[in-house]
């Protein structure tokens, strides 16, 4: 059982000495929307000098590899397109290699996920905005593509009425696959703003399909899987870190990693210590087994 | 506990012997979409000619009382505004008699709630068309109306990703109320399509809101109590009849009244036998004492 202990110096080299590779999350570890979170960058270069691969793993459905590689530039981080795992590319992997999807998908997502479909080659449509028309007798004679075999549910800003009849009317045919790219609930911004999560997208479409999807994103071990083949990873020698415990951290004990909760993002120390104190096992396994205030202070600690 | 019978000729007459009330759902009761069911207007008038008060009760927000009373009239029934009770007044009626709405709704609704609320001299904001524009930088600062103090969910074919985002932002203050009309899923229309339900609309809001809202519609005791109140029912002397297990019949036995599950609907007599079946305290309270194919058959029986 997870202790969620501080990181001391002391506990931070014994730590280290016996880790390969360290998975970060993003948004909350490393930037806060467009700005980069102090000492950050450094501690991943830090990292990097001390011979850790370092991997980078997000639930953020809205930037393909690609695009990461340059948000990852602009804000001083250096890393490479085959370093960072977001669940757009996640997603058109598994939709590819293991879904081994024929015909087309019905997305509910946007551009960037599009994109990652492209490079799998991977047919699609629902893109864009798709506002309702008509009225319930018109819908109840919707067409719909008949080439359609998996709905696939991302970020998408565009959502309408309209697409959650057609994802909805889709998943009525049980051979049609029903994935998406992750839970996240809301981006907290402070200031009496809310920004809901794609998990708001996928509760609306889940509602009425009635069926469950498979989830790729964190704490789901897909993304895990994914890189612990491609780089042959040592789950015991590898380190997870991030600021959302229902996703980072438990992705962490499903995984059988090391854990390491930041407080710079949306996680207050408090809060995994009411998962420490519950007897829940679903709880349990959001408890770190350590903490620190933020990234900065990782890189001052090695 | 309830039984699951079929309702005969006998039991319907000892039954009726004991009922002054009916309460009757509507939407796979007495039509489907546009179309009145085979006998369910000629059972109606039977019932009143035999002296029972006959109620309608339905968790469909999109019309309200006097748009209720037209479609009555069209499909050939007969009722008037006092005996129609539908999500759209009767949310109206609990902002004001007992939510006491001072200040503004931002409502995630249509037109019909919104004649609902003025007729109860509610004010609000937030019907029709409202889609996405910016970017999240926008959205984090995006202005809100101080003068909100509740957010009301009811079904929205327009239902955006900004009513999303300022619906979850309202409901970040504490002091906001967050009240929804009913959490149907769908509405079934075969022929491979699927509507989806408020319960759809009402899921993306409350997952980003991460609260409860309160829920009027069945099996909410409150449209109950309402009626109870205005018309002075004795619910022992009261039957429910619907087509829905976890609506219709739920609200029968969350109020003591007697049920009859009709099959022209949402639900199958399997389905009836499965909650039957089941240990599960939720399940029991969706079995209904009786059931018959139609609101037809009763008639006949009478």
């Amino acid at each position: 059982m997870a202790a969620c202990k501080l990181l001391t110096r002391e506990r931070a080299t014994q730590l280290l000495a016996n880790i390969d590779t360290v998975l970060t999350d993003c948004d909350g570890v490393l930037w806060q929307g467009m700005e980069a979170l102090p000492g950050a960058a450094k501690t991943i270069a830090k990292l990097r000098e001390m011979g850790k691969r370092v991997l980078f793993v997000t639930n953020n459905s809205t930037k393909s590899r690609l695009s990461y590689v340059e948000k990852f530039k602009n804000l001083g981080f250096e890393a490479n397109e085959d370093e960072v795992y977001g669940t757009a590319y996640i997603a058109a992997l598994y939709l590819k290699n293991i879904a081994k999807v024929t015909g087309k998908v019905y997305l509910v997502g946007n551009t960037e996920m599009a994109k990652e479909l492209d490079l799998q080659g991977i047919s699609y449509t629902g893109t864009g905005p798709d506002p309702i028309e008509g009225t319930v007798t018109d819908w109840k004679t919707l067409p719909l593509d008949p080439e359609v075999t998996t709905v696939l549910i991302g970020f998408d800003e565009h959502l309408s009425y309209m697409k959650m009849i057609k994802a909805a009317s889709y998943l009525s045919n049980e051979n049609v696959q029903f994935v998406a790219t992750n839970t996240d609930e809301k981006l907290p911004v402070g200031n009496g703003r809310v920004i809901p999560g794609t998990g708001c997208i996928l509760a609306a479409v889940h509602t009425a399909a009635d069926r469950d999807p498979i989830i790729l994103g964190k704490p789901s071990k897909f993304m895990f899987e994914v890189m612990k083949e491609k780089f042959d990873l040592d789950p015991n020698r590898t380190l997870m870190i991030g600021d959302k415990l229902n996703t980072d951290i438990m992705l962490g004990h499903n995984c059988g990693l090391t854990t390491l909760l930041v407080l710079s993002g949306v996680t207050s120390l408090e809060e995994a210590r009411q998962m420490q104190a519950s007897n829940s096992i679903e709880h349990q396994k959001c408890v770190p087994h350590y903490y620190l205030p933020n990234m900065g202070e990782l890189g001052d600690l090695l």
